[in-house]
């Protein structure tokens, strides 16, 4: 199971309600944050999720409303003397950024941060546990940025119980069964894995896309994706001003999510001069009607 | 007139509804930021305070939970167009902090930010204007650290219309007397200023001391304040902790207002392990009965 709680959806500066961007992805219970902008920390806190659960981060860019919030988690973390070493996932140069906040805040940090360079130009699996795939995505930003697919892996085979039963399978068999395998039986006959065999649930996945321009190949890279998240930065009046500034419209983003055949949406990273993002729900709805509103301390679970 | 607005009141890390510390001093509508912790901007917008507004910041010292907060806002008046220069008074080595954020995130910022070292081993004058004085008062911390003192100028004296009209005084000896001087009458008759003239107020002032372990020598520069900020981040039963720290207890804080002759004292900075501030409050207020706690978004007038 994957759980999305957003923790900000603002872009650029924040506004009396809204943070700019961050969001924790739990995968089986187990908990990654994706960008960090400013507040992220307290964020978390009012949604009872606790910093020294994180396994690793990763930060799509280094654009201050991406990053800014990540440096006083690391001190707060070592506050609440974390030991857990951290894996922060992100493109040149945060490791010169890593080592300035190091140096001047936070030189007795009791655990290690260890930063693992993304390359925002490829798309490959950067992190891969026993359940969970994580794949970069390239986006078309002002900078260097990549977008983050969380893709739970093929679950193991179940064995059908009345098969067992019906060909007394022993424990041996049905561990090859699992493993994908045919069955000999004693008599010699054999039976086809698909006839003992079924998929407990279909792999989930999640695809955080943002801050970026429409891309058609991001689309192609997240195909079938079960939950989109896409910035929705403007309203199409503004579609100039989302190009030139490596952004996108809400029409954009549903277009995306259509060209990639999501199951879901979710559109963030709103423009401040939206009082109200309804409006940028109303033109993704009309080209991607399963579309929401990113909305903060929200947990969306797929 | 003097209006302190705390925007936070959390010592080292924010809690679910407590920021950390950050002040907006108002005088007379000249706003000035005293320290910046994560969330200061945010905070500002919720009090409907402006940061293109801002005449100047100071800084009482470099660790995090006081300086977090001014990086991100640096970009946002950046982004909303800023041109005014912006004074930043701070203890070293911000100059390679605030030189290291241009770099890397703030590169094309339209208006000027300006260092202004402070040495905090030094009471001196380090800002004026035709109103104000804003004073360092050198602090007993773990790192460089100075309090700030912001007294009104004495103001320009009154002269009673009264004694315009019974001595008939001209223009001339109006000005004179608001300078201060005697008048010579016609008749050649000496008036002293003091029977001519009036304060229209008593010049106010407000000192804001944190972080810092007990300082006679910091009550004695401060001496009759009339509102004083201190910081409280233990109970006495800490006390030990606290001195190591370079932090004071609630019982600190009244001491120091005593010994100051403050007429009112606020206390802030709570360390996180006190769900309410009360005990803090109670702590204080035995030893130095016009004590306040500080309040977020609270502004407290002078």
């Amino acid at each position: 199971m994957i759980k999305v709680t957003v923790l900000g959806r603002a872009s650029a500066k924040p506004t009396v309600t809204s943070h700019p961007s961050a969001q924790i992805v739990n995968v089986n219970e187990q908990y990654y944050l994706v960008d960090a902008g400013e507040g992220t920390q307290q964020q978390m806190f009012r949604r009872g999720i606790n910093p020294l659960k994180l396994r690793a981060v990763f930060i799509s860019h280094l654009h201050g409303d991406h990053v800014f919030g990540l440096f006083p988690m690391l001190s707060t973390m070592g506050l609440c003397g974390r030991q857990t070493p951290l894996k922060v996932f992100a493109p040149r140069p945060f490791g010169e950024m890593l080592e300035f906040h190091l140096k001047y805040f936070d030189e007795a940090l009791p655990y290690e941060v260890e930063w693992v360079e993304v390359d925002t130009t490829k798309h490959c699996c950067i992190f891969e546990n026993r359940t969970l795939e994580v794949w970069t995505i390239p986006l078309r930003h002002k900078i260097p940025c990549a977008g983050f697919l969380f893709k739970e892996k093929m679950p193991e085979l179940n064995v059908h119980k009345f098969k067992i039963e019906k060909y007394s399978l022993s424990i041996a068999q049905i561990v090859a069964a699992k493993r994908g395998e045919d069955v000999v039986l004693e008599d010699g006959t054999v039976v086809k894995n698909s006839e003992l065999t079924y998929l407990p649930f279909e792999p989930r996945s999640y695809a955080y896309l943002s801050d970026t321009s429409r891309s058609a190949m991001a689309a192609k890279r997240v195909k079938g994706v079960s939950l989109l998240y896409h910035e929705a930065t403007y309203t199409k009046e503004f579609a100039k001003d989302a190009k030139a500034r490596g952004h996108s419209t809400a029409a954009d983003a549903a277009a995306v999510a259509v060209a990639a055949e999501a199951e879901r949406l979710i559109i963030g990273h709103f423009s401040s001069r939206y009082k109200s993002p309804e409006v940028l729900l109303a033109e993704a709805k009309e080209i991607f009607e399963n579309t929401q509103l990113a909305e903060e301390g929200e947990t969306y679970t797929v």
